[in-house]
């Protein structure tokens, strides 16, 4: 769809490029305890080693899944009906929840009653609002707390594990006493350096419902978002990304955010927060969570100040309680409160290089200058608990004062905020309200560890989710890249989520290829902090992917890695002939200087002397000198 | 020119695109004790201060300039006559060298003699090569360790002190109380982490020598290379990059090579390596080096593997001594020499995921098993050293072990070699011959510092000079990100030079979008790293620019950038008019959400009351609570 194009709700269709299935990939399902548990995950196939390495098999291997139902060719995909409410039923058997006669949000009802909007709203919802029963908390947290383990919790546990189990059967059933040392081989994995992570090495429904309990994991999952497939952020846990998608008043439409929504997850997205700032937030926002299978979040004072027409002086409880009313029966699943932007902080921020560069934090800053007192967000933040707990939104709790340049990092304005918000997640936990915390934003390398280290003892290990942050300042167009090196060195140290930066950064809203860049950077990001932790089983595809790459096994080089449409591309662009990706050298040296065909060939000439390798090379050494064998008796202990 | 044109030498000349200065950008030069060092910086101008955020005038600030003359417009510039010889003189007047009647190598005079080259050959050469006399030592080194400061060691300090007097005097002069608060600002920095670093304050000739004399940095630049600019790598100076270019026999002819190292330089590649391993390497290589103001390496052995017909078996030390003195005398400034691939080491590759990823590793290793004896790289280096010192060719030390994937990290193949590096580094400092050491490859982000701190103890502060190193495998197209995360990682602990990787690393080789792509990245991991270890001014042009960002000049923002062409055109992807670069809000939020907007209003909010900024917070704290006026107390020590 182009942006400029008129949307029509009746004639909207799913972007063709985010449903086919990925190059030798295939959907599969792992069943739970109970048949409506099935956790998708996506299998990767790979062929065989050619005879000149070995000839041995090599197993599909799983990998975590955020495209829901798009990629799979079995699902009918209608955006105009949404998706199907997977979750519904675990929902109803709990029996606390009730249908609602209409919207309790006055504004909800009066878009819902608007001619005007028929031709943008999303025709497909046809079930009513659903909300705690009086008195009842449905979050996830309360039912951790009380011992329940729910549908949800068993859910991501079999989605943490990323079907493990079966990869290392399919290894070991490879038979014979080479297939033995391959499988060995396969999933030998470095200890990681963890700062303090208990990840266990295999994800169980118990330990999922003891982290959520303890405050230290969420699952974000509004009662009113039944399509979302479960997922969990939690620093023992796999390291999640988030896309930012959203319109405003100057560009973008409808369809084109729902694109983003859905090229995002094809990519890796695991949430996506709807930053829409323009004019129908309400409708984009509804076609986005009918379509979604991943939690969506949102940052309600957007809205709340379009409502005001943009005078932040006028906000008040009443438009901000409604605002989270309406989001909260459409299905938000975590909202964005920038609750910690105190009175006192505000003049912190007067001698920074880059003042307040959070447009939620900014907002509240005027607001609370304005009206010389504390915001209604803090002082109302029992009542927004409240509505939290009766449709299981979960809060991010916003760093309004987060720097917006290496100048203003770890200020006092920033820690005192962090501070704040630790105060905060006490009252959420109270409540049993799911939290995380969000963080900054600009940092150099070196004040890094200090922002995890107080956000972990401050905020209690409740989840920390980060902007970046970017290590310098000097490169816009490349923060994606800049934020990617501080995403990873954050996630290594404890952070559950990385909040993903694109190259637009500071200079213009993201196309689907800015999307795209944005994502894939924060996945190996995400990737390089979890092989770090030592997250178990972080190391299965790497290994996967470089035993393909030594032995030129071009396609399953690319289809193993993050992008295998731009990885094929790459190399196609040099040698584009197919048989190219069967040669056993390649583009960058040519036959006489590869050096993976030069170590087979080391390989080669030791096979050729009629005995292994190893004694091949052994005997070589022997004859040669002293300490050749002194050095040679310690290099075949691991053979 | 287009790479599938046949090139001519008659008809060679610069690509357009890598000599226009960059936007608002002056070629200056700061002279030193005398008039023939004349050190070129970038100079950035600026814009004033928009009246609404005090009209301030912002003075230009001076970046490290790589792109030598071809980015002033008073140079003439002809790729046929190459670029002037500037530190000619230098080496006349040290009267420890003497002009040959011909070249020495046997390879060298047959190339020059064949007349089926006339038509590849570079025609403006027209001295003779050089050499040290006989006994002399000709390296900086040398001279270091005899207590002279030689003009390089002057032209380098003042280079790496980026005229920051000037900086601060211009920031000085503004006047006023405003002024000088702004010029505090402007130039604090936050203390850095350096992990035993010991960068002074201004670096000074005396610092350069005493560095270069302990073998704690080198000046690479080979007496017959006169036309480079002198730089200078260490782990107390700015941390550097290289980028690498050369042909193969599958692609690229000798004008794309020579396009490729004006377009690196031009966007900050401070070394190049032509790692060319096609047919004309010879000529390739003249016209490379005839044409570049920076440094620029090889690794001879791929050029001896050539004259053997890609037979590793059948090289002789004879056939690389006369490669090392054919190149030499073209005025290679370093060569890469895999001496630390020993025998022993070589079966302690064979468990390895991707066995020896090195081309000139495994070459090597191939020579080794064939022979069944070490190599002559490794039993004639002290042959190798007498060569060096005749011309100040500085070693990179090679590791030709080096782990290929994240499994074969840190492994006792890499560090066993890298141990004998360590020593190969001390037979090279008896000869005094300055030397570097080259690192890895794929490393976990956990795993990096192991390879700092023990090359740091085997080879005394010799500079590190490391391949990314790759964090993750997983991400095939995106390397220079993978690598980039670990690059500023280990830039941040020690390393001296990061060897950049493009996004087509494993793939294909890299075109002129990937070489810029590759350079931009490691040109912020490189700064990145100068900022954490609080490399002295490092943080002048991140103030610049995000204060740039923060008042709206566009312009600005772009130019103080490391790509100002990519950020211009992103920023008027999304607002093409020419009026939205002086907009006061941009195209992310529009009008109404702008934080930064949102900030000058509190700004101006408090001013409106007729009191200061400051006070008019500190008034409106100190009526609401006790609580405020505490905390109010210690805001304003700064002020």
């Amino acid at each position: 769809m182009n942006a400029h194009d008129k949307f029509i709700a009746a004639t909207a269709h799913v972007d063709a490029a985010a449903i086919a299935p990925l190059p030798n990939s295939r959907k599969i399902y792992v069943e739970g305890s109970r048949p409506d548990i099935r956790v998708p995950m996506r299998e990767i196939s790979q062929s065989d080693t050619p005879a000149s390495f070995g000839a041995e098999q090599n197993p599909p291997i799983f990998v975590y899944d955020c495209s829901g139902p798009y990629s799979d060719p079995q699902a009918k995909i209608d955006i105009r009906s949404g998706l199907p409410a997977l979750r519904q039923q675990w929902i109803e058997e709990r029996g606390d929840t009730e249908l609602l006669p209409d919207l309790s949000s006055e504004y909800g009802r009066a878009r819902a009653a608007d001619p005007a909007l028929d031709e943008l709203r999303f025709p497909g919802l046809h079930r009513k609002p659903r909300r705690a029963k009086a008195g009842a908390n449905v979050s996830q947290m309360h039912y951790a707390r009380r011992g329940i383990i729910t549908p949800e919790m068993e859910y991501v546990a079999i989605r943490e594990n990323l079907n493990r189990e079966q990869y290392i059967a399919s290894l070991r059933a490879s038979g014979g006493l080479k297939g033995q040392k391959m499988a060995d081989m396969m999933l030998r994995q470095h200890p990681g350096q963890h700062f303090g992570a208990s990840i266990p090495g295999a994800i169980t429904p118990e330990f999922v419902r003891s982290e959520i309990a303890r405050g230290r994991a969420i699952i974000p999952n509004n009662i009113n978002h039944p399509e979302s497939e479960p997922m969990i952020i939690g620093r023992n846990f796999l390291v999640k990304i988030n896309a930012n998608i959203g319109n405003s008043a100057v560009t973008s439409s409808i369809a084109e955010e729902v694109d983003k929504m859905t090229w995002s997850i094809r990519w890796g997205g695991d949430t996506v927060m709807d930053l829409s700032t323009g004019k129908n937030i309400h409708e984009t926002r509804e076609w986005i969570i009918r379509n979604s299978p991943v939690p969506i979040g949102t940052v309600p004072i957007y809205q709340a100040l379009e409502k005001v027409d943009g005078k932040a002086e006028e906000l008040t409880w009443e438009i901000f309680r409604d605002t989270l009313i309406e989001q909260a029966e459409q299905g938000v699943d975590y909202f964005t409160i920038h609750a910690g932007v105190l009175l006192r902080y505000v003049p912190l921020t007067a001698n920074r290089m880059t003042g307040i560069v959070s447009r939620g934090g900014s907002i509240m800053a005027k607001w609370c200058l304005a009206h010389h007192k504390e915001s209604f967000l803090y002082t109302h933040f029992e009542d927004i608990c409240a509505i939290m707990k009766a449709y299981d939104v979960a809060f991010s709790l916003g760093d309004g004062l987060r720097p917006g340049s290496i100048f203003d990092a770890n200020d006092e304005a920033q820690l005192g905020e962090l501070k704040t918000l630790g105060e905060l997640t006490d009252i959420a936990w109270k409540h049993d309200v799911q939290t995380i915390i969000e963080g900054p934003g600009h940092v150099p390398l070196h004040l890094i560890k200090e922002n995890m280290d107080l956000q972990l003892e401050h905020c209690k290990e409740a989840p920390f989710y980060t902007l970046g942050p970017l290590t310098t300042d000097i490169a816009p167009g490349y923060d994606h890249i800049t934020s990617g090196i501080g995403a990873a060195t954050i996630g290594w140290y404890g952070t559950a989520m990385l909040c993903y930066v694109t190259p637009k950064e500071h200079l213009g809203l993201p196309n689907k290829q800015d999307v795209k860049e944005g994502i894939i950077t924060y996945k190996l990001a995400a990737h390089a902090a979890d092989l770090a932790k030592g997250h178990p089983g972080a190391q299965i595809r790497d290994n996967a992917l470089s035993k393909a790459r030594f032995e030129f096994r071009w396609e399953d080089q690319f289809n193993l890695g993050l992008d295998p449409d731009k990885a094929k591309d790459f190399h196609d662009e040099t040698l584009p002939k197919d048989s190219a990706k069967v040669a056993h050298f390649c583009s960058m040296c040519g036959p006489h200087f590869c050096s993976m065909k030069i170590t087979q060939d080391v390989r080669d000439f030791a096979a050729a002397q009629g005995i292994g390798e190893a004694e091949a090379l052994k005997k070589g050494m022997e004859v040669k000198s002293v300490e050749f064998v002194e050095s040679g008796a310690e290099v075949y202990r691991n053979v």
